[in-house]
């Protein structure tokens, strides 16, 4: 058995996430239909983590073992043929060492993107939640500086959700915008060594409501230091979430 | 009677192009059936030229007059509410002096996206064209150069186009590029006096072809000097195109 890598792209929006659940569609079941196609047995695949239900992915990393002698660079082309519009295979290679797609991880990149406009604007609705009304983005990067380090992320997941330890570190948050004459464009990209259900979505929501008055910076360092939901802005829409690389040590 | 301006965005996907016509189906058909729902009579609206069939804007522009009580900012939103989700109204205001949205518009930027990669993207598909394997965007920026000036663009329009004359002013061709490691996303950007029928689309073609070394500088040269068509690259797919911008003296 030799071990082969993928990087995936995703468009999430027709998903119920990356994890095979029943009653939904997800894209790790749509991977390994297109796996049994092209090596005629099933195959299960690893991925460097779940992405929600309507998250989408830029690189998504995944592995799983298989017996074949298909080129390791030519899987991507025989998946590609198999899978839907809405997913593609950037790169097939086959693993070195003892690479897991998933406990090798070192740091994760999320990208949360929002645009802040008087009116709706088609063009970005499939990646980027509109925000209706302006907001401070030099007060949403005041407030990104707070989320950096090591903090128990408790007020920032879904309550019920079982993980061994709430406690995650974060390495950077960055808030990118860009401004024309009919609104701001926002990107908040959060690079940390993992994350709980929701996380970067009510983080994002947490930046909004502090440029928007909603919340104060001491309200954050609450829900940071005390663990307390009821100091956190509101969870935001999945689509405007995009997994954006997933990095290993090499 | 007063005039008023709407600037809209649209994704043209699913329209067979901005001008009303038989069997197909229209932004301004429905912008205008959005327009009778508000003012309660049929309104004709002048925008600043057409888009294909497939084609996106960001920022067209167009005219319409009727009496209302409405105030002028706010008929974006009445018409918001009645348009589909892939049309939206930016912006509305009352015309100044004798403001036509088409006669008057000096500019006009497009945009055609591509991206170089082995594979395809989901996350581009539906803005821009994926293009297989490579291409050399240094070599495209050294024909862009060629287009810049007054030219007879008869090479570069679909024959039998109705119009006066072939010849148009441009402005600028800027190509802007960015890689990382799965392609290289490229985009053209066109500012004219005016267009011909598929002319950006064709331009961009043209550029590909060059910097893919299926067509030579001199080739170029003797589109644009002598209107041959054998000398210019095809005709680029309309999803990749967007009208970014049309502009008015002041």
């Amino acid at each position: 058995m030799m071990r082969y890598v993928l990087i995936l792209a995703y468009d999430g929006t027709d998903y119920g996430g990356w994890q095979i659940q029943k009653n939904k569609i997800t894209v790790q079941e749509k991977l390994e239909d297109a796996l049994k196609s092209v090596f005629g047995e099933r195959v299960c695949v690893t991925g460097s983590g779940r992405t929600d239900a309507g998250v989408h992915a830029a690189a998504q990393v995944c592995h799983f073992d298989v017996q074949t002698g298909i080129p390791a660079e030519k899987i991507a082309d025989a998946l590609n043929m198999r899978l839907p519009q809405d997913i593609s295979v950037l790169k097939s290679y086959a693993a070195s060492g003892n690479f897991d797609a998933n406990r090798s991880a070192k740091r994760k990149t999320y990208c949360y993107r929002m645009y802040l406009s008087p009116r709706r604007n088609p063009l970005k609705d499939r990646f980027s939640v509109w925000v209706k009304g302006g907001a401070d983005v030099t007060k949403m990067r005041e407030a990104a500086a707070l989320f950096e380090g090591r903090h128990d992320f408790k007020a920032y997941c879904k309550s019920g959700s079982k993980v061994k330890t709430t406690e995650r570190e974060i390495y950077s948050v960055k808030v990118v915008s860009h401004s024309n004459g009919f609104g701001t464009d926002v990107e908040i990209r959060v690079c940390g060594n993992g994350f709980l259900y929701n996380m970067v979505r009510t983080v994002a929501g947490t930046l909004l409501y502090f440029s928007q008055g909603v919340l104060s910076l001491d309200s954050i360092k609450k829900s940071l230091y005390d663990g307390d939901r009821d100091f956190v802005g509101k969870t935001m829409p999945a689509r405007g979430l995009m997994l954006e690389s997933v990095e290993y040590d090499d």
